[in-house]
């Protein structure tokens, strides 16, 4: 069979080449199409080879697995009673090797990679998605590029550096070195795997697989995640829609991206009606990871949305670190802070009275605190000091 | 049935209280003596549940657990053929909630608080295991105490305060705040879980039923683990014997544990012979995570090593940053120098000549290097800026 790749807008296809991931017409990011009629969820082994009828893949190889995926579902009883929420869930993505979501699409992308014979790849990102390409390729044995801003700090290089990948420091802003990537790709033969990247998106499906595998026979009714570029929410999108197109489930969760208000591109065009996403001109905010000013998958989002009656919606640096600190304090959860937001939007849908009692809420949480330990100093810590003798009455007080 | 603490050395019984884990003779470890004749594995379920025949508690609670254990091991192949090395495999304790091995003995210790109607917890350790503590007691609504030295650096503690632990700094040395933790404990009601603690070390034993469970039929002829306090190996080691004395497996793999030369007690009198550890004076190494001078359990480790025909080896600060830089480069794992201990050890028996071609042996890396990014500057980065124009000729000169 040959693999195609559809344009939402233009609903052309085009061979799946994934150095040209973007419609030649209209500019917007291509998705894998796959007829999802007829397939099936295999009940066992990893979830490479239990979705494999719903992945691009020829096959799954060990060798190139670090073990991710198969993250917790946990029920959130203290925070549900504490806050007068409906049933939740969270989806533990910080539990996958490189502590993020990201791996979930690195290794269906490096995958295709193999596939494909391409032995270079690279990635535009000196967070978590350059630390898990660089992971990934150095599992696979591959030459890894990550392109950087000149003015990146050499803190944030150094978890992608660690495993070998060359770094590359160029002048411009996100937006140019994202398009400067494919460019240099196809030059050079490095296939570069970008946040909105076809195989990518793929992989970001068995987030939704494993979430409809592990509340079976229930469905969820919401799903909230964070959103940057898209990327992430296309793919667990897409996964339901496959699943309801392959007959396994009679109908869509309601999916909530979250954005931070500092940074709300897709949030902003949403609230207003626009179809298209405008550039965020002076983006900031809490939430690092997601300050994303000029989504690539933003319209194609805002498309897919409103198709199915999603939403997206913006929550402030405030409401962020307070969502991230009751995580931490009533369920043992430390996630960064644009992991967070999807709590914050949780509350702020209840407090527009938009759940039902029985309502079934999964909070996607992407990424590990531990990436970034100074935002900490926003929270307030219960640290006291004592001698030897004053010790007692210090415990006896606390 | 009453559970029982036993005095490996003294070999007399004791009530089972978590508050006075250490013999009132002659100050060893209690280890928890469960007859293991008859036990079995169950297929099914989550790590807890699979292998409570061979634990202390009365069930396993869904609501206490963060999503521990189940941590894939992960085939080496690049690293054998590279290194011309036996069958080698990572257990990769890094994927834990927290991002260590010792959520796998907080999750033990907690479900014995519960057991125990004990409200309040504590360690003594502003590192992974105060993470690991913070967060179970959090998950559980416990209060959570962590003592640590009047002159640790608040970045350190801010990954365990941001769950809401009480921080106390004390003035004193990390072995008298260890003896201190007992006495405040008894007095205020705190279950004090440090390292050597006997229901950690039930949980550490879960570690050693993966790894069997994940290479059968086949067993481990090797398995290497970072040395500390000495609870971790002493929780493996348990685990073997128990799959053994319960009829499950003919023979015990050969348990080698490793140490930083900087900071080796443990190392040193097994080499020298001697059946007890001395203080190291001025300790001091790049694995910070095992800097340990006076470790609890040494004199139990040696003496269960000595029983089993295991070791205990020590390498250089040179020797552990080039085994982190191999696993991250070769493996895509990022692990903490104190983790890379354990290829570093292999690297050293290798050299000796010890392996046969079909010996299989299991690494297990204890952390995730995310933990410690700053060590990375020890590490050389291929790091490059260009200008737009400039990148072609760049990339294909890498």
């Amino acid at each position: 069979m040959m693999l195609k790749f559809l344009c939402h807008f233009c609903t052309d296809t085009f061979p799946a080449d994934p150095m040209a991931p973007f419609c030649p017409q209209c500019r917007e990011p291509l998705l894998v199409e796959l007829p999802s009629a007829g397939r099936r969820i295999h009940s066992s082994g990893p979830p490479l080879e239990r979705f494999m009828e719903f992945l691009p893949l020829s096959g799954a190889y060990e060798s190139l697995s670090l073990g991710e995926g198969d993250s917790p579902l946990l029920p959130l009883i203290r925070l549900q009673h504490k806050f007068e929420l409906p049933s939740v869930w969270a989806k533990d993505e910080m539990l996958n090797p490189t502590g993020s979501f990201k791996d979930r699409g690195t290794v269906v992308a490096v995958h295709r990679a193999k596939d494909s014979g391409v032995r270079k790849i690279g990635t535009v990102s000196t967070g978590n998605m350059g630390a898990s390409t660089a992971a990934y390729g150095a599992r696979a044995g591959m030459q890894v590029f990550v392109l950087a801003k000149e003015d990146t700090p050499r803190e944030k290089l150094l978890s992608a550096g660690v495993h070998g990948a060359h770094l590359v420091q160029i002048r411009g802003d996100y937006g140019e070195l994202f398009l400067k990537s494919y460019r240099v790709g196809s030059r050079h033969g490095i296939y570069f795997m970008n946040s909105t990247d076809p195989f990518r998106i793929e992989g970001y499906k068995i987030i939704g697989f494993e979430i409809y595998e592990q509340l079976r026979p229930r469905l969820p009714h919401y799903i909230f995640v964070p959103v940057s570029s898209g990327g992430h929410l296309i793919g667990l999108m897409k996964a339901f829609i496959e699943l309801s197109r392959a007959g396994i489930i009679p109908s869509l969760p309601v999916f909530i991206g979250v954005q931070a208000q500092g940074c709300s591109p897709i949030a902003q065009a949403f609230s207003s009606g626009r179809a298209r996403v405008s550039r965020v001109a002076a983006p900031g905010s809490v939430a690092q990871s997601i300050n994303n000013p000029s989504p690539p998958g933003g319209n194609l989002l805002l498309h897919m949305l409103r198709e199915h009656d999603g939403a997206v919606t913006a929550v402030t640096d405030e409401e962020i670190l307070t969502a991230q600190r009751i995580l931490a304090r009533e369920e043992g959860l430390f996630c960064l802070p644009a992991s967070a937001t999807v709590l914050a939007g949780m509350l702020k849908i209840r407090d527009e009275g938009r759940f039902r009692p029985d309502d079934r809420v999964v909070l996607v949480i992407t990424g590990s605190g531990f990436k970034n330990i100074p935002v900490l100093e926003h929270q307030a810590l219960s640290l006291h000091s004592a001698t030897p003798a004053s010790l007692d009455a210090l415990i006896a007080s606390l």
